[in-house]
């Protein structure tokens, strides 16, 4: 038994690197967007070339990213959306829809303060947690059977 | 030919009205979520019973509004989002990604201020609009060939 | 908007006439196994033969009811499961099962005395109701957005 | 050419070893739920904090439990149910009920005094074993097309 | 309740007028292929061109039958195919194999000599008849709950 | 029995007012891509706003119009692709491409001259007529079963 | 660049290990069904009990081999199918419209004297071909671009 | 994380060894049609048999080519579709509507002169390239998140 868990969501804060470790030992494939801030924006113009319109900027590189980002949650077992404290992370919420559409397993990690906000978000997960731990816990139980 | 569209997001203006409006004489049927606040929110609890805990208060209301909202974006043919000035709005940017992982033809209603934050949702969009009547007209067009 | 509704399950209470009478007024199509205890369990036999052992029997029968309740299911919107207080009640759980994995609405009608061994059930619902006029409400909220 | 088996249902006899033991040799994956009853029930809660309401003590528990049920039946290419001699084992149905919705190749274990109670369930299943050693038996006989 | 229910098969018998026959006064909308022989065989060539080459004269015409037979199988809930005395009947098995792995309700129609070497279809199969009457009681018991 | 019949390429004959009025009395529905150039062209800026980049111009139109050609390729029975004598046409040959992945009915209406080019397109089709008269003739014996 | 190869069909014959022998080299698995004719009929009643029923007994002999030849052909990139001289074969034409329906690359291996009898499979098919040494080389071109 | 890349499309220059070239230690792996125009177009009747008629020459080969070009764009996570300088290059433009309806994504390699023609592939596609290297760019960014 293995996993491929897509961690989307949130890329400033080490969320990411907190559950990679702590599933040391798992058979499970970790996925993730391009977390370079500066390269996910531009990499749309610094390969197709400049567009005088930020709109159009914007559009080529997000284009460019749902390349990855599409592939890493159809070929995931698992998706964790981390929603953080700052930004409007509107893709996030985005990739939890998309997520839940395809019928992938959804673990929601955030903070009480946003529990209304996300309440229906949430109805699509299969688990809503708190800290990177707990989502290392889940999977490792998943896997294992052990509690922590 | 008849199109069915869903209005998905902001219920705090009256766009859906204003689109609703300007699509007269056309074969359009509109579908929207449940947009008293009130009753959205509270629905869960009113009909299942109390939740002492405001967690599961909300997660039983939205697990009620999703029998809507999950039928309503399956049988459209166009799912139209607005994003407006206010609140979090992750509920519209996960029913955005949810109808796209459907392959539904979406349409972002959106403020030019929100561009950078949309741009995945836009990146699957196949318009992004800035008015209502700019909806109306783009689902007039599409049955009628008709341009404004 | 008008929904169909299958509801499965238990067939020696008046549950279905509730629902449906508590719905009166609302766009909604009702379907449901066949309740006649005697005909439902010998339908193969009574029409393509007498079995003399009591497992093909009983499997002819079930393949005939099948042509309705995989027809009925997959043509749903929501579908309510009722257990009740006897029987094994496993081709309930079956048909949650199988309308769950098509991606159907699930409403749960159920005991509380029920309700750790039907945690598994459960979790893939959209709602659980102890009583069939919670069920009604659920449809006629979802159809007109007003509480009870 | 190999198979991926899942082991769905009853936890509290040895039927599951039997089935691996008497496969030895042969090109099959075996999968399984949870089987320390204590940990599958308390999953939720022991990952995720506590809750007073032993409703949502089991439902976070039974959600945390179908990350790893859901992944295995999706990927199995066959499903073994097997029905007890206690319990109401509605978790049980509803896998095979899920697994049969996916077109999953279904063979349950049971004894002959529930047939009448699951015929409906054995009506969408390819084989009818009372004993593991002919669940073994049909597994080695599809792989290798030996018979006993 | 309505059905809609394909009659693939055999076309030298009234098999299909007794069935409708039999149906008299229910909710089901037959759908057959052609069945003059001899349009059948000729239209590819009758529409598109002759062909000197018999193969591609066959071609031609079983590609345009394919058109209506495709269409037909996939609207219907209950596919019956009907396996007569004569010829070879490849295209009624192609049939059969077509609906069982749409997931289509699937009704044999056939006589007993042919039971041995029709196992592989009737494995796909709700039902076996014998008679059209039978499938006529079928249809009705399924769509009223009335066994004859 | 009734058909959707989408005809998708070539805008500048009348073959699609030929074929329409060769079905006349036919249960038959016809959709068909804006097919006003000019309207085409130019509909994503002229309601969505001007781009100075002609690239994006026709960016936006063709999204535009993807709203209206992907709802009826995935409402038909048929796609219809008809090449005509100029321009490029691969707009007409993604339809086709489009369609065939969706497992449509395909026929297509060519020249003589294009069979080489066209024969990938024509391998994945039911039919390649040379004359509007003959696609009418197909859709009436699909429908009656009648040869002309 | 691998293939799954699923031969199905004739089982008196070498024509298999013609095949498999002239695709020595490539990267191809193929897998078949069970081709010992009297375990085949058998299997059923040999691991899960006998039947005094000639219908049955062959029934769960039907079963058993489906667990087989589903995932096979489920599995499977190309589906060869092969009608001998001999037996009627509807398993066969069964495989071939199981496959057909799944999207599979179809392979027809027959006689001249069956064109007529096979044309609708064979307007499934993407190549009919006289002899195995025509499979082999098909598969050979397909995998390396070289033709014999 | 690893890619499969399909390369469709025009086979006279050496675009696709430029891209591979480029993309040297990053683990991908390319499909492409046979790009040997003889045996491509010979295919059919070379292995199959002679047709004295050139549309069924030209069929045979398009049928026996399916068998690979169906598969690699069923298995490519990315579709690289290249429109060159001459020919009318259908077959690309139908590969390119085939992957974008199973939902792959797109990237269109193609010159400035056919920007308006091809605005109908390029609004499914998530990349519009003037030259290999970019599409190799692409996917090194994909794969790693550095840009050039």
């Amino acid at each position: 038994m293995s996993y491929r868990v897509y961690l989307s969501g949130e890329i400033h804060t080490s969320w990411r690197d907190e559950i990679i470790a702590a599933c040391d030992g798992l058979d499970v494939t970790f996925a993730a967007p391009v977390t370079d801030h500066a390269a996910s924006d531009d990499c749309g113009v610094a390969i197709l070339g400049e567009e005088p319109d930020k709109y159009w900027h914007d559009h080529k590189g997000a284009m460019v990213n749902a390349i990855r980002t599409r592939k890493e949650i159809a070929d995931a077992d698992v998706v964790v959306v981390r929603f953080g404290e700052k930004y409007r992370q509107w893709n996030a919420a985005f990739d939890a829809g998309y997520a839940a559409a395809l019928g992938k397993s959804l673990i929601i990690l955030q903070m009480p303060e946003h529990d209304h906000a996300l309440k229906e978000v949430d109805a699509a997960a299969l688990a809503v947690a708190r800290e990177p731990a707990q989502v290392a816990q889940i999977l490792r139980y998943a896997l294992t059977g052990k509690l922590p």
